[in-house]
């Protein structure tokens, strides 16, 4: 009897029982290795990192390896399902950071979701770490923990469901908009979704210059003093919605060049894909079904569709990004993931597929293309040094 | 050139740059290996845990996980040298659990050495992890640490510095009194160290029916209501020290059968193990310059003698304790390490070495001597099913 896809990773992660094992780099085979490894010998690393804090880097694990933090509260499609529920995406964004980028990651599960405690817990272990990445924590406290682990921490934070999205969201967009042949200061682009993947989208295609955005809750068009809006939404509203635009999903498409969805399977008609411009862009995002199907968005019109899923063309995928820019910012010991270093990711990402081979099915790139994580990686660790965040010294 | 110890140390910590790898137990290579290791199919496995959270043990790396928390506060004899120069030690252990046991640990080094933010820490980190090593954290913040967490966590605590020490001790004793011809319950111990290792070797032996202890800390001997107590040694003091014994080590020494060293080195003279009873005992397991050289303690008549060092018979070394004591405990998913499984560990260490080869200059097995892993753990696992605390099911 064939296994269908659940039934098959369940049989998977039992026979592994977990998905990471923690392996030693040097053997311990004598005792001299023992007095090598441990004590008395391993006193002499201890020495030389008291004296010179940065020398941590060139005696222990932590300048390769990533932190996976959650605390379980918006995990997949499965929202607050807890810290234990959430180990086997964690684990599973660890094996992916070493399967893509060898980047040495381990998975935090916390069992706490008050934004204080993880705040200061991520403080306390960040000395192991040579970069802290944020996963599936629920917004708009994703936005307060990343923001503050920012400033107290001297090692990258990336919030990958927001930064991750947003990269790869650009990446496609660079690319189709070359297909359909418009530009970013003359798109209207429509962002279905203001949890932290959206609002991250909104700030990352301001960054690159777009100039209309508008941005949907489940209420409709969010509005500068809308009822509904967290700080972080009533911050974007500011920044997008100039013209105070109302209303639902409906009212938003008409005359959009640019449909982008993290929201809600099926929310999106093919109507209201018929109502864009000419040449509409949709990106269709939602997990394991998007906003709306492929084949009714083609019957609406849309010239460049792309989803989350890896049975249509055009997967965006968070795989394309964050082992790559983790591998780059690591590289050259960053002390941060700035917005230029992501906006050189995407670019990267979407340079991997030359203007020769564009076409509408391929404006994104094959997860398992080889030269993915080292073009990112390079882009990511050349713009951290022209930035001056780079602080790799030998 | 021949290099020393240090150097090698610090040759081998550079070219590995650190001790540690965290790899993948399943391949990621293809888009299925992607959809049944990460999404869409591990929401299987996260639903599972969701419905039944002791699945966790079933499919995520939990049940193997140890952490190797410190605060880098009491590290090694260096003292407080921080979190970031104790990474190399944290990792040193992560690697002998793994060489030695097959454990799966991780270093956390903590930015923090308020007691309250540890303990909080701790058990926000706790659904990771299937125990918790707490490693180099000074006295005596170590023993409130250790002991609210076990109450609030329901994986094992085991602080290695106090239980794995006096685990190895007692094992050690155990041989040594069969060497002699002694009893616990006749034996005079002196334990010159009231630190976390001092105390709990004194606990220990208390629990095996020893009845007459004397523990000294650098004042002298420890008695109740002497000024510098802390309330740990306060406690001791009341349970061992009932005829409120004072003076210095010399007079603490006179008539003794053991000595116990875990304090500072020479400050055992050949005058004071003279004044032991005859075939005295004597671990001074100070590194790397005992609290009396062998030679030194054997003129002054001692007949068993056993260090902290490789390169003298009888090395008291953890080593042969914590990797199979948490192997046992994480087989049986043992919810505690009780005293009664320190007990069995330290008889099942003692019992490597069969009657007829026992002598003076063998009473403590060779640590990489392969059976002490599998019978300490058996040792520990049997136990913890006979007193309740085993949890594995299937």
């Amino acid at each position: 009897m064939e296994l269908n896809t659940q039934e098959k990773s369940l049989q998977l992660h039992k026979e592994a029982v977990g998905k990471i094992s923690i392996n030693s780099k040097v053997k311990i085979e004598t005792r001299e290795d023992l007095s090598l490894a441990y004590t008395p010998g391993v006193a002499e690393p201890c020495r030389a990192i008291h004296q010179e804090k940065s020398k941590v880097y060139t005696y222990t694990s932590k300048g390769n390896l990533v932190a996976v933090v959650s605390d379980g509260s918006a995990v997949l499609g499965l929202g607050d399902i807890g810290p234990e529920a959430a180990m086997p995406v964690m684990e599973g964004k660890a094996i992916l950071f070493k399967s893509f980028a060898n980047v040495d990651a381990f998975p935090i599960c916390l069992d706490t979701k008050d934004v204080d405690e993880i705040i200061k817990t991520v403080k306390y272990l960040a000395p192991t770490f040579g970069g802290i990445n944020l996963e599936d924590i629920a917004a708009p406290r994703c936005f307060e923990i990343e923001e503050k682990l920012k400033n107290i921490l001297d090692i990258p934070v990336f919030h990958d469901d927001q930064h991750g999205t947003a990269i790869v969201v650009l990446a496609g967009l660079i690319n189709a908009l070359k297909v359909v042949n418009k530009k970013f200061e003359e798109i209207k682009v429509v962002i279905n979704g203001a949890g932290s993947a959206g609002i991250a989208i909104g700030k990352l295609l301001l960054n690159v210059g777009v100039q209309d955005i508008l941005l949907l809750n489940r209420e409709g068009i969010i509005y500068e003093g809308a009822p509904g809006n967290n700080p972080y939404q009533e911050e974007m509203a500011k920044k997008i919605n100039r013209q105070q635009t109302k209303g639902k999903l409906d009212v938003a498409m008409e005359g959009a060049d640019v449909f982008i969805g993290v929201s809600a399977p099926n929310v999106v008609t093919k109507e209201m894909v018929q109502s864009m411009e000419d040449n509409g862009i949709v990106f269709a995002m939602t997990n394991p079904i998007p906003e709306i199907m492929p084949d009714l968005a083609k019957e609406g019109g849309a010239k460049v569709i792309g989803t989350g899923r890896s049975d249509f063309p055009n997967q965006i995928n968070n795989v394309l990004a964050f082992p790559g820019i983790f591998r780059g910012a690591l590289d050259v010991r960053a002390s941060e993931i700035h917005e230029e270093m992501k906006v050189a990711a995407a670019y990267a990402i979407a340079g991997i597929i030359e203007e020769k081979e564009l076409r509408p099915e391929y404006v994104i790139p094959d997860p398992f293309d080889k030269r993915i994580v080292e073009r990112v990686a390079k882009a990511v660790a050349e713009t951290a040094i022209k930035t001056g965040v780079a602080r790799k010294k030998d």
